[in-house]
């Protein structure tokens, strides 16, 4: 079975220095056997803890967040970033996207983020940290315990890893970039 | 392990007469176990068919879809509901949502979608069978095949399937819901 850094490598494009395009495999298409793989690799950094929930942002985190789910055997809880015509009560919180230069809100039902439980962060993406961040934020708000934060792709030339490392988190990325350029192509952090 | 229908009847709720609301296993939390079933159960409907790819619409279908991925080992696309910066040319249909009474458009990037290819549409809920038809749409504007639409729960007393069959189109669903009122709860269509 191909691997995530070879998918990296096969099939991630550079549309400009700095961002890279994993449409072929995980943001547009989702390759069902690789978000397995993701899962049990993500599932297995965090072995040792206990953890009730995943949470995660629609759109792009649900199959990454799903295959922690089906890994650990535990629910997937997904932030929207609307508010539902039937969400009653809900925790809410501001992200702002680098990427998209704009804030935006996500939210979560209260009813499924309990005080008592033990929650694992998973997204596709880490840069900036915000989107992590915000998620902190809801299970603080819910006064459960936050495990964590498992990431598919982390560019570590951003500064999103130190600063979730100063908030105290566990942060556990699968691949980790050094630089993305248009002309050198993706240099991985080994 | 517990069924779908089971889970229906035990975790749906009715906020009103005509809506339910399955946040608690498959539009807000999503249960793992659940979805492998999901999947397993839609594709041995469509067990005679030769299928390529599974689309559905970000970001609800996307669980039900992978489910799908899953059981039949094939790729799933999601078409977004906004163009990314990244996407440089893609199909695109404006879809009509009745629950949130207004247009919004979808969008499918024309690499991910080849002539050659039978497509498996997958969606959370039918009612209507406007989102469904968008999907369609966008696979005859890609010239490739539509082999079906597999549904999770279909309002059975809104037109949706009426309307999709007389496209050409077979419809399975795997739950179908004669009627939902607050007073009497949901009826199955047997």
């Amino acid at each position: 079975m191909i691997s995530l850094k070879e998918m990296v490598l096969l099939h991630a494009s550079v549309p400009a220095d700095g961002i890279i395009k994993v449409d072929r495999f995980l943001n547009h298409i989702i390759e069902p056997t690789l978000i397995l793989q993701i899962g049990q690799d993500i599932g297995a950094r965090f072995q040792e803890f206990k953890i009730d929930k995943i949470l995660t942002i629609e759109a792009s985190g649900i199959a990454p967040a799903l295959g922690v789910g089906l890994a650990l055997n535990v629910p997937v809880l997904f932030a929207k970033k609307s508010q539902p015509s039937t969400m009653i009560d809900g925790y809410t919180v501001d992200v702002h996207s680098f990427t998209k230069q704009k804030d935006y809100k996500i939210f979560v039902s209260k009813e499924y983020l309990r005080p008592d439980e033990h929650v694992l962060i998973v997204d596709d993406f880490l840069a900036m940290g915000n989107s992590i961040l915000g998620m902190k934020d809801i299970i603080k708000q819910a006064g459960a315990h936050c495990i964590g934060a498992g990431i598919v792709i982390e560019k570590s030339f951003q500064a999103g890893r130190s600063i979730l490392e100063k908030e105290g988190l566990k942060v556990e990325s699968l691949i980790r970039i050094q630089s993305i350029s248009a002309q050198d192509g993706i240099q991985f952090l080994e």
